[in-house]
């Protein structure tokens, strides 16, 4: 297939995740640089063009007609944001059919026609991508498929629903009842004004089902998953838990149980050991224990604008790679980029080598000091003068045969050099017998 | 290109990871289904062909001569895990301009010799892939390259060499001096004879050079790394920073610092509320903060045979992907050989679906019970007609005007079908009041 000049990308919906898909491509040729051929946005399919939004579009990039995205015969790659079922099935195969290339962020549609639009693609010859459908930004399907593709999956355990994780969260840590908790989550935005979707599972189980699907290369539908929802627990079940050493967490698992796949969504106690447990808040984790890698957990921001923008428009960058790379070449990917900035060929704003010497930090220091009055002003004053302030002091173990004590100061954020420079002086006091250590503090 | 019959790998090295690589390359196809087309172990370069090892392989693979591999035009892929950069250096860049893909799980040449190898890969229309260079099994290099190139990274903040975590989990906890933490990672394997290239920060200044080069699109070098070693750290700076709020823990970090990258390898103390003071022992995480993704954490093995194996047979999978599929098509992944398995075309054993019947797990109970003696001997006793046995009870809050108390039951490990007859006929006993909730433990 011959490279077009312009890689055209319509897109299906400019709500939140579309408006910022069209702004990353809008903006100052980022994506063109990463894909190493000019990515451009052709046409953006809305409901209501009159509609105030954040992102500002010429009228000649918006469109209400479906056709004029679909049919377009430059329009080579579509990223579908509506969501749901209807009408956005019949979108994406019409897509598929005539030879364009999909992202999708729509977990409803491929977890209940995956399978189909898969076929539809590779019948066509052109690849289907839905990175965002699970996770926001976590790269867990592309990982699932791919970097872990040497592992035969044993099991997945996630946390894969914000509003879920957010709901609990608060019963945990506040013990706020359930309808106030999720009146909460619905005025920040993370749950909708008909909340049943997250509350009773079935967004989970969606994803839960995808993941499950590749992981166990068999298609796991929605049915398929047991789902119980959250709306029985109460406050009282929290302090319970916590007193036996649990958390409860949201969990949508799927695992080969006696060679059957076991996919399940339930709130479930999680000893306060394992990591899932820690996982607060609107975040995501997923872990996933394969018979190579062991567990690796993935997490981060499931949701929202950016997060899902970022998996997006990382799909939209990979197909874009592909067709302009020849067959047979795995892309070698951001290095690739790299060997285009050192070729001069691209304009990436190369950064320059920061020393050590200008980092801010919190430092640790930790001397051995005489155990006489006074010690501790003669070193504040050198740390003043380097202005460095002093966050706390401990004096430590004195040691009587040698009258010295241990002091351990943290300092506020400070210059290293400077830092550097004042410990040199501090170690030329005579009260001073020894600079034991000196660590930054990451915070 | 052509495709060709059967995809064959060379591999360079027959040690840990290449034992590994190489059974996983002869078990069962796994690798071919995967790809979608058969994947074949050619030739294997030993130092000693009769050297005893794990991986027995026929006399017909193995060979001493660095050309068997090299010069045979029907080695399509190599594979390098020999490490360092003498021979290693010459035998790549001789599988690249012969028109070889190339895998390699050798941070050392990828740190100091990345750009030159990469730039050769371009020229000579291959892919080289490193993934097992850094982190092991977690998928940290290729989602830097691919899934998060949507974003400017802002910053990586990682645990990347398993050896010093491991030392320093051994003094945080055991108080263990930095001599005798070293002396049992080297008896448990973790560390080698000479420690030096792990805790002079050496091997993780490697590591971070290879990710801030991805990261930042600028060759960082090992020796624009900063680095501080392990060494100098005592028992005691473990109990103050522990005092103080703070884990210490071997970091290696690449940070945009007032528009240049600054890299860097030392320990330094991490506050507790973070998730890499959490990160224990041999384990290895990485952080990455991205303009749109926010943090991500990626937490796993970093080291070892298998999952080193596993990022190498992934990144084997993904050139013998790239090689059958057709120009401007990327990988739908794992999804296609689901494509595959419901064409009949690839023989996967694909599960059934368990319902959760059969699922064994512990139960959380909470019960509203009237406040009178012997009604835990009656639930206990239906419990036990069950087989379900009793891990722990809680007895809680009486309401003393409607003399109901809350009962909390913990189950050690039951079949879920029998726990949910067992709670029927629990509901019907006249001193159960309700039956608030039942909740499934994750361990």
């Amino acid at each position: 297939m011959a490279i077009p000049p312009e890689i055209n990308v319509g897109l299906l919906g400019l709500g939140v995740v579309g408006g910022g898909v069209a702004t990353g491509l809008l903006q100052d040729g980022a994506v063109s640089r990463q894909v190493g051929h000019p990515v451009t946005l052709k046409k953006v399919l809305v409901r209501d063009p009159g509609k105030p939004r954040d992102t500002k579009l010429g009228p000649e990039l918006v469109t209400t007609e479906p056709q004029e995205v679909l049919s377009d015969p430059d329009v080579h790659v579509v990223a579908e944001l509506i969501g749901g079922v209807q009408p956005t099935l019949g979108f994406l195969k019409q897509a598929l059919s005539s030879g364009k290339h999909v992202v999708t962020a729509n977990k409803e549609v491929m977890a209940k026609h995956g399978l189909e639009l898969l076929t539809l693609a590779r019948q066509n010859r052109v690849s289907l991508l839905f990175e965002a459908s699970v996770g926001g930004g976590i790269p867990i399907v592309s990982c699932l498929s791919n970097q872990l593709a040497a592992n035969e999956v044993r099991s997945i355990r996630s946390i894969i629903n914000g509003t879920t994780n957010y709901i609990l969260t608060q019963m945990a840590y506040q013990s706020t009842p359930f309808p106030d908790a999720l009146r909460q989550a619905q005025e920040l935005g993370y749950a909708e004004a008909d909340p049943t979707n997250d509350i009773e599972g079935f967004d989970a189980a969606y994803k839960i089902g995808i993941l499950a699907s590749m992981a166990f290369r068999r298609p796991v539908s929605p049915e398929e998953v047991y789902r119980q929802g959250i709306s029985g627990l109460e406050p009282q079940d929290f302090l319970y838990a916590q007193e036996l050493g649990y958390a409860i967490k949201p969990l949508a698992i799927a695992g080969l149980e006696d060679g059957g796949v076991c996919a399940r969504v339930y709130p479930a106690l999680v000893p306060f050991g394992q990591v899932l447990a820690k996982v607060d808040g609107a975040y995501n984790a997923v872990e996933v224990e394969g018979s190579l890698c062991g567990k690796i957990l993935f997490h981060g921001m499931g949701a929202g604008r950016e997060p899902t923008t970022s998996a997006v428009i990382g799909n939209l960058i990979e197909i874009g790679r592909s067709m302009v790379s020849p067959s047979g070449i795995g892309s070698s990917g951001g290095l690739d980029t790299l060997v285009d900035a050192e070729a001069g060929k691209q304009p990436w704003a190369t950064p320059g080598i920061r020393p050590i010497d200008g980092l801010m930090s919190s430092y640790y220091l930790r001397l051995n000091v005489a155990d006489q009055p006074g010690v501790l002003a003669l070193i504040a004053q050198i740390l003043g003068q380097g202005q460095i302030s002093i966050a706390s002091v401990l004096q430590k173990g004195a040691d009587q045969s040698a009258q010295t004590a241990e002091l351990v100061i943290i300092t506020h954020p400070s210059r290293e050099d400077s830092v550097r420079k004042s410990i040199l002086k501090i170690a030329d006091l005579t009260v001073v017998k020894r600079v034991n250590n000196l660590l930054r503090i990451e915070v």
